[in-house]
């Protein structure tokens, strides 16, 4: 399998990059620019040590890539989308983990989006035959980014079909400390990106920078 | 500090009776009838033992009561609000724990709400002096009831004050194994209402039966 991240070079595309890649899946961190997608891969290799990433434009990552990881901020989605829409192979899977947050005096909120959530926007501008999931929505990206501090926490998986949340959940749990969870279908994203503000909320409540959820009560999965 | 719950012969409000007549909170235990009330108050000392709980028509326990926690079907909010609205105390407060869940084909999801929440919809119809916090969204009912069983989870709570939820936080905080959380605003209450209806489908695809929320990476508050 060949991961390929769209954003790469943010906090969020680099964090998710360095847990999957230090679990051992391949990634292309893609970026607009190759040379920021090569700088982004040089800071990663110096901190972390060897790990499968290489860098390459966001076209070539999405040609390239069985799975791909949407990770520009909310805003270019649409752009993004639109400029590699026919680039995308036929039975890829996509994973969105953009969250459409407006800061208001500090407070989190989501911007409305028509669709109902970003995911829901993300699957109106894919073609039919591109699976899509939804995650990594609720672990802070400056988290998933400190590869020495366990994640010690669930992460929420939604998708469009039992095939795509399958596929987002067996990726999600090659990596340590993580538990991913079937959150149903794509629409479940209208709560878990509304989780993302109620995380950041806390964090500002609580003095803390990396809230997070876990689910209590499950038998072992 | 005397508490009365409206709507207190269904699960979720005998559940929340018990837990904090068990931390030493005075309860009223109000229902349309004073016969069912009864019955219900007799149903809990016999399988729990002596706890602080006395019953009495919804409209008493308004009338007596500092904290009044809103628990009967959000269906019926409306009603209960429209006949009762000129029992509240001026400064009382009022909990909101009503959820519009609906189910399609075994699939929980929420109402339309015009104003955005259910607890958003109470906020609209009580008097201006009285308070309101939103909270008890996301604990399942059944595991509020038994008093055996240790919570061990996170609680929410909301408010259209500062002091609604500092007052709302305090009352939790007497519960044992229950942490309650400050989440904001009122307004907040659109993503805990989601939350029930995830934690519903996490029980479902999971089969379990108590699925609640844990936040993780907070200071020991």
């Amino acid at each position: 399998m060949q991961l390929g991240i769209i954003g790469g070079t943010g906090t969020e595309g680099r964090g998710i990059a360095m847990r999957l890649a230090a679990a051992g899946v391949p990634v292309i961190l893609g970026s607009r620019s190759l040379d920021r997608a090569a700088s982004a891969v040089a800071a990663i290799l110096a901190s972390a040590g060897t790990l499968p990433i290489e860098a390459a434009t966001n076209g070539d990552a999405i040609e390239r890539a069985d799975v791909v990881v949407l990770s520009v901020p909310f805003e270019c989605v649409g752009a993004v989308l639109d400029a590699h829409r026919f680039r995308f192979r036929q039975a890829s899977l996509v994973i969105d983990v953009t969250v459409p947050l407006v800061f208001a005096g500090g407070t989190p909120s989501l911007a409305p989006v028509a669709e109902g959530s970003a995911a829901e926007f993300v699957r109106a501008r894919l073609a039919g035959a591109v699976r899509l999931a939804a995650t990594f929505k609720t672990i802070p990206a400056s988290t998933l980014g400190r590869l020495d501090a366990p994640l010690d926490c669930d992460e929420f998986v939604c998708g469009d079909s039992i095939e795509a949340r399958d596929a987002a959940v067996a990726l999600l749990a090659r990596i340590p400390t993580l538990r991913p969870l079937d959150a149903g279908g794509l629409d479940a994203a209208r709560t878990l990106e509304r989780m993302t503000a109620l995380a950041i909320t806390l964090n500002k409540r609580y003095k803390a920078r990396a809230a997070r959820f876990r689910v209590v009560g499950l038998p072992p999965l």
